[in-house]
């Protein structure tokens, strides 16, 4: 038999994961909607003139590039080199995030928005990567975005919305915060400021490779001797949140983007001091996220019992749409990764045992004269709200017990000769093995676990 | 400012319009689920060996082909046709339908699944047909199909859950169902078995093109002036469901295929008249459906009060994995049009007014201080699960009134110093303008209609 499988890097999700998964989904929309935000969706394609030039040179490269319909190589020189030919012959690219689609979407729809506009988009995206363990080819993005309001009232909602999210999910997280402008403003303190993009890439790296090596990398980069100097105490910053705020306010004195950038992570720590927030909060000075994109509050969600990198993030940035020549809207957003929740609660072990699209009940199939009698009572258990599948042929006894036990399914009715007479149900429950004879309304309430 | 669009044949989906659709997704897939159908997903990019030669010619042509990574360009003799040079250069295309994906999945995965397997699949599918009013290049099909099992129970089972899905949009539908055995049987009788093809093709037009134009399309295809004169009266039969089986019946006298057809739809019927359904339920002659691919049952809906043509269809198919070197393996389906569904709740305003995932409650706000008192209360509000919002700036009231306007939110929670002061809130109906002040807990109650 020949091999069909799919191509590399793609997954196919069977019963149990999409259950997983569609919890993962549900939690996630549903909080966001609790504040407020709406769905949108955008089409899995885009025109490649959408797409390029907005992920940088490697970005250009992994978006997934659809061939033209009919007779691509019309008005095509094929002299010319693979890269250039592939603009000639392909005009559309699959979508490679949910923010470059957003950005195009708010602008050629910007007459029929009302702003603020608050919308979340749960979709695939599709990036030619090397596939490697956790990271794929198609994998979903769940995005959340404010656009069009300054207020760090927003920022407090995306951060309740994150707290939210992993307290029904039953993860324990860190919240990580940190605001770009500070990052500004240490740069002006040392005297670096066209070095900003070197000293936040430095910085993000702290966390995995160590002090001394972000003082190596940032020589090379060109620092000075004595701005790496100066940079080392903030390096080391310790100290509770507010300690640590307080300590480079007197550092800044008079840079003001610095200032700003401690004034609204300020005003965002006082909202969150009189919020219900279980997660631990924290300023984190070190965290940079990408860089030339964030120009506000930076966000970043790790889990506090599992090792494996950020399971959130997001931030601030001040020119959304610019870039489809519609400049001024600001916005603040973040993103979860579907995928890495779904790593950590497997391995937490926090699924919950019930996932709601379980089949509840397998009505066992004896024959014609039972199956009738079946069929009857199954629909008054769907009428119920009860999950109820009939056998749909009367196999041995011991075939349909073993498919209730693959499906996982819970309860199995027997409805033989003396039931029909009785007017009575045989229930059994699968896990203890437990059987009951009861009426249909007994029945219904037993399975709603009334 | 260049114009920056979705491409031709796609779509955005703006809030309004995902509300409305994910009404249709989550009223078909909760009752799949109440029959006990799991959940699966598929990649949206398949090898094109999976795909091509499964749709015909005209599906290879417009199936999407994604161009290779990388030098597509190595090994590749650019003097062969566009045609052939398709396949040097395009490993992978998009899925076209959800049918070949499932059954290329089932090969796949076919040690991991439980028999019989009942699996539903909600996703988009792409399709380069030239665009026009209602054809989409990316829409979405809602598949449920149950395989390894040839008991008519199963295709009851998917009418039940028809009539069940239109009974919650509020569509009155008539199902039409036919089975492919008596077309089969048809033939043999008037002596053209190998014509069933045509046969059953020219009748599918009948709806559409009237008798004598079929007629005509039959004698052109080389059909005997003997062989039309024997199909006329089975053309034009009339009478209720069971006169029409028995009429067919005594016409087929010893016709094997036709009779095992007779027989299957009387089984069917027997269901049928015990059970609930409230659709009106058509023995259709004319009903063909595609062709080659249903081997029993044929399955399809239409609206009674929109002139739409079908929006739900199906039926039984003798060998789904063939193709893929998994012989035997039968099964039953049907899908959902949810585009034209989404025409007839339009047409018909069947769409419930409110629609679950839109914002409940907007709090004014009046300030720094107010502000402070909204957001405790709207945490409060989220607990009891209403959808809420905080207005994140403090403009004037005028643009936060039309803000809750432009969204459809139905009431404005007002909190000024009095309310402060008092420990109360105003409430105020955006329809009727009513305004009431009211403690938290009876505003809960309040907008949550108790």
């Amino acid at each position: 038999m020949t091999s069909y499988t799919v191509p590399k890097g793609t997954r196919d999700f069977l019963p149990d994961e999409m259950q997983r998964r569609n919890y993962i989904f549900q939690t996630i929309s549903s909080v966001y909607q609790l504040y407020g935000f709406a769905p949108i969706e955008t089409p899995a394609m885009e025109n490649l003139s959408t797409l390029m030039g907005k992920y940088g040179e490697e970005g250009d490269r992994l978006v997934f590039k659809i061939l033209n319909s009919g007779n691509f190589l019309e008005n095509t020189n094929l002299t010319k080199g693979y890269k250039e030919l592939t603009f000639d012959i392909c005009e559309r690219g699959l979508r490679y995030d949910l923010t470059v689609p957003f950005a195009r979407f708010v602008v050629q729809h910007r007459n029929e928005l009302v702003f603020p506009f608050k919308r979340y988009q749960i979709q695939p995206v599709w990036r030619g990567d090397r596939p490697q363990k956790g990271r794929y080819r198609e994998f979903f993005q769940c995005d959340a975005d404010i656009i069009g309001s300054n207020s760090l009232l927003n920022e407090f909602e995306l951060i309740q919305i994150i707290d939210n999210v992993f307290n029904r999910l039953g993860i324990k997280v860190i919240i990580k915060l940190n605001n770009r402008k500070i990052l500004a403003g240490i740069a002006a303190l040392i005297g670096e400021e066209s070095m900003l993009t070197d000293i936040t890439v430095a910085i993000d790296k702290l966390d995995k490779i160590g002090q001394e090596e972000v003082n190596q990398a940032l020589l090379k980069k060109g620092l000075s001797l004595e701005s790496l100097e100066k940079l080392q105490p903030i390096l080391t910053l310790q100290g509770s949140n507010v300690e640590k705020l307080n300590c480079l306010e007197s550092l800044f004195s008079s840079i003001e983007i610095g200032l700003q950038g401690i004034s609204e992570m300020r005003e965002l720590f006082g909202f969150l001091d009189i919020s219900e927030i279980g997660a631990n909060i924290e300023f984190d000075l070190t965290l940079a996220r990408g860089l030339n994109y964030y120009t506000g509050t930076i966000i970043e969600v790790k889990a506090s019992d599992a090792s494996i990198g950020s399971i959130c993030g997001g931030g601030r940035y001040d020119n959304l749409t610019g870039i489809f020549g519609m400049p001024g809207i600001s916005g603040v957003g973040i993103s979860f990764g579907a995928d890495r929740i779904y790593d950590v609660l497997n391995e937490l072990n926090l699924f919950p045992e019930e996932l709601s699209s379980s089949c509840q009940v397998l009505f066992c199939n004896f024959g014609k004269e039972e199956e009738i009698q079946c069929l009857r009572w199954a629909n008054a258990f769907r009428q119920a709200g009860i999950r109820t599948e009939v056998y749909p042929e009367s196999s041995k006894l011991k075939k349909q017990m073993a498919y209730a036990d693959a499906k996982k399914i819970p309860h199995v009715i027997l409805v033989g000769e003396d039931e029909i007479k009785e007017g009575l149900l045989t229930v059994k429950d699968m896990l203890s093995g437990k059987q009951l004879k009861l009426s249909l309304q007994a029945t219904i309430d037993y399975i709603n676990g009334k």
